[in-house]
């Protein structure tokens, strides 16, 4: 419980109208889009300026009280649940384009842009922020930021760490700090610009980012490619890179998921297929044309049963729509839907996706997987119901093996989604006990009263949970 | 000075004869190649496994004894220079490429193998390790690693940092730790991994890496242009990014440069140019024609008087070797060489490289200025004379001035030469104090005991600095 001195330093740093204590506002902002994790904060602050923020966090960090900086609350992992009250911190009033630098290939934005908008903004003069993860069209970049944000380009372009060149950052103290800027090259002391992406709202709140923009490729071709069986399709994904092709996307999709995305979305996908790969090349004209026929020759030479390269833009982009509805498209079937992404090598792939579809017919739970074939960031989803207490035991122990065998496969517990409070109690299992103790002693010397996002990445401060039923 | 009970424990981890207390031993790595600092290690150390490192760190640690970890010394910022004694740590038997992974992309090393041998294995399977560090023939990986070592390829292809997947560290405290992996996507807590890059050997030592490689571009093409005056270059520099091509390689040298390089290489250099463009791009073949010939008619309609593309790969790879020379050629005229790495956003080299002409007139010193157009990270290089305070006094108050404009540009002090104690009294030029702290909390948290090459980066231990004449 915020005292009533916080209260009114915090009403009267971002106007009594910026902040809301009343319930209704409290239950919105007690949960993100993770599954089974709620908690309500005390309060709901949105600041609107870099200084005002500088000045709640002296409040917050003099009175111990809690922030869970949240941008649109997209992220699977409960990374902004504000487990141990507090406030959040919403940057609504922070969500302007400050500079689009066409000679540095820069963007300067603050937190709360969406990041369809920093797309939209640099394409609008012939450039690229390639960055797209699922949640685009209603993330906000603050929160990419946050955490490290993946998507389907990140084979061939990165993820969103690639794309930060400078950040002003307000320390835990209050302080506010600005690393790297419009440069390539920057060697000035430790990469705290890197420190902090992905540090998941841990470390400080990142108040103004410079982007990095590349030119926009000139064209871009989508392809479909249909498989009887999975190792097919793993194979395929091994010989594009093999003959040394780089797609900028290259998606698997299983029958599973298919044939959910296709009731869905009702554009043609065939549903007989048991693995479905989503191709996309883009590049100068003459390179995707050459690509895009190899890469059709490769599909076929590894037992795909049809190819199809997208006629129109129109088609190419319901192609890729489609693959970007799963996530919705499955959370529609049953009341509680989990999505994960254990990430492995590349060349684990089937391997790996073989080990999911096992582990799920022995602890009887339905998974589906998707994902990133191309860098091997897949989305095993399960389709459960929280009520069902026994079946969610039984798919708590199938993420733990299917965590266990991605890291034994020289992988990771998360890809793109972070480990907030939903992957704290596997990180161990990645960065081993010598790693999480030389997190944590970052953690502590940067926020010694531990007032950023407690109860996230590693910390052992109990969870406040409340079980919600949809 | 080491006890006599560590120096045996150090030669019994090592082994008596892989460790060197011999005044010749002591000299030859008592120096790296930044002109003006020395100081004496108490011993030399070569281990040939990740346990003998953290057996060695863990003594060091109880008996609080500085460790400089050290690749071949050719950093530019006293970055190996063992400044409170203690030991130097060689690499020189751990120097094994431990796998090429085709399938992932990726390359593991031990820190001991040269940075040439790293472009050499990945170019036999048609694969590509962009990073080249002007030392790239002599350097050692593990060197690039905590330098986050630029080079001629950082605009279209980024740094050390961006090819860095995963690391084996062993930590100040002789724990030893696994980061990232064959991942291109890896969100699993805080980025240890890009913390340690460019980190100066100040948090651990790295014992293992894991690299991405590319596929190696189908072909490259080089050109060089000539002006009669700098602001005709740099707007071909901003010309040619306005176009959206990013060049593999946009290198500047200005007069004086040149006509030390021609000197040194003979290859016919155009000694009567104000400032030269050696500009390379690589690619699909279309596509790296269509480039250079878009590159050519932007240079020329920026007043470039000669524009030349090199007609064979003999040609355009003596242009290139006698670009990487300007630093032996420069440094061959007077006794003492400072080359410097001052770096601003790409828009501002023009108004940089004049402010670096009219500092060296107000201080009568004799500055060249080349260095990397495309990503704004210029080498005003000083030619003086250490015996000459007077001078010396001047050199170093002109490059104050320097490292301020820079800054006072939206760049920074140092772009990817590092800081090391040559930088160290600039840093809060560019961190700022809040930022200095922030970095010193982290030093403190990782490395209570201090012991990983002190007095770098931003350590306040007075300098025991030796200078020695040339």
């Amino acid at each position: 419980m915020l005292t009533e001195k916080a209260r009114d330093q915090l009403a009267s740093i971002a106007g009594q109208e910026n902040m809301k204590t009343d319930t209704a506002s409290l239950l919105a902002y007690s949960y993100d889009s993770t599954s089974q994790y709620q908690a309500m904060p005390d309060a709901v602050v949105s600041p609107a300026t870099t200084n005002e923020v500088a000045s709640i966090v002296q409040v917050c960090n003099n009175e111990n009280i809690p922030i869970v900086p949240r941008g649109s609350g997209t992220n699977l992992c409960a990374g902004t649940t504000p487990l141990e009250g507090g406030i959040v911190l919403l940057f609504n009033r922070m969500d302007q384009i400050i500079e689009v630098d066409e000679e540095n290939l820069t963007i300067r934005t603050q937190p709360g842009v969406f990041t369809k908008d920093i797309n939209k903004v640099a394409e609008e003069v012939g450039l690229f922020y390639p960055p797209d993860p699922g949640s685009m069209h209603i993330s906000q970049i603050g929160g990419n930021i946050s955490e490290n944000s993946g998507g389907l380009r990140g084979l061939k372009y990165g993820v969103t760490r690639d794309y930060i060149l400078g950040l002003e950052i307000v320390l835990p103290n209050g302080k506010i700090i600005r690393t790297g800027g419009k440069l390539a090259k920057d060697v000035a002391g430790y990469d705290l610009t890197r420190l902090y992406v992905g540090s998941e709202g841990t470390l400080g709140i990142v108040t103004e980012a410079t982007l990095k923009l590349i030119p926009q490729p000139e064209t871009k071709k989508t392809m479909l490619a249909l498989y009887r069986d999975l190792e097919s399709a793993a194979e395929t994904v091994s010989a594009i890179i093999a003959n040394r092709i780089i797609p900028a996307t290259l998606e698997f999709l299983d029958q599973a998921t298919v044939r959910v995305v296709e009731d869905f979305a009702q554009i043609g996908l065939p549903t007989d297929a048991q693995a479905v790969l989503l191709i996309e090349q883009d590049g100068a004209s003459e390179v995707v044309a050459r690509d895009m026929e190899r890469i059709a020759v490769l599909c076929k030479e590894n037992n795909a049963f049809k190819v199809t390269v997208a006629e129109s833009k129109q088609q190419a982009d319901a192609l890729t729509s489609a693959r970007r509805t799963a996530l919705s498209a499955l959370s529609r079937l049953k009341p509680t839907t989990i999505l994960e992404d254990a990430t492995v090598p590349r060349s684990e792939i089937a391997k790996m996706v073989r080990a999911i579809n096992d582990i799920a017919v022995k602890y009887e739970v339905s998974i589906c997987t998707f994902g990133h074939a191309g860098d091997g960031n897949l989305h095993p989803t399960c389709l459960t119901d929280i009520r069902n207490k026994d079946e969610i035991t039984r798919v708590e122990k199938a993420f733990e093996e299917i965590f266990h065998k991605a890291v034994e496969l020289g992988g990771t517990i998360t890809g793109e989604h972070g480990v907030g409070a939903m992957k704290l109690p596997h990180l161990h299992l990645k960065a081993g006990e010598a790693g999480i103790e030389a997190m944590r002693s970052i953690k502590a010397a940067l926020d010694p009263n531990g007032i950023m996002n407690p109860g996230k990445v590693f910390t052992q401060a109990e969870r406040n949970r409340v079980v919600v039923n949809k």
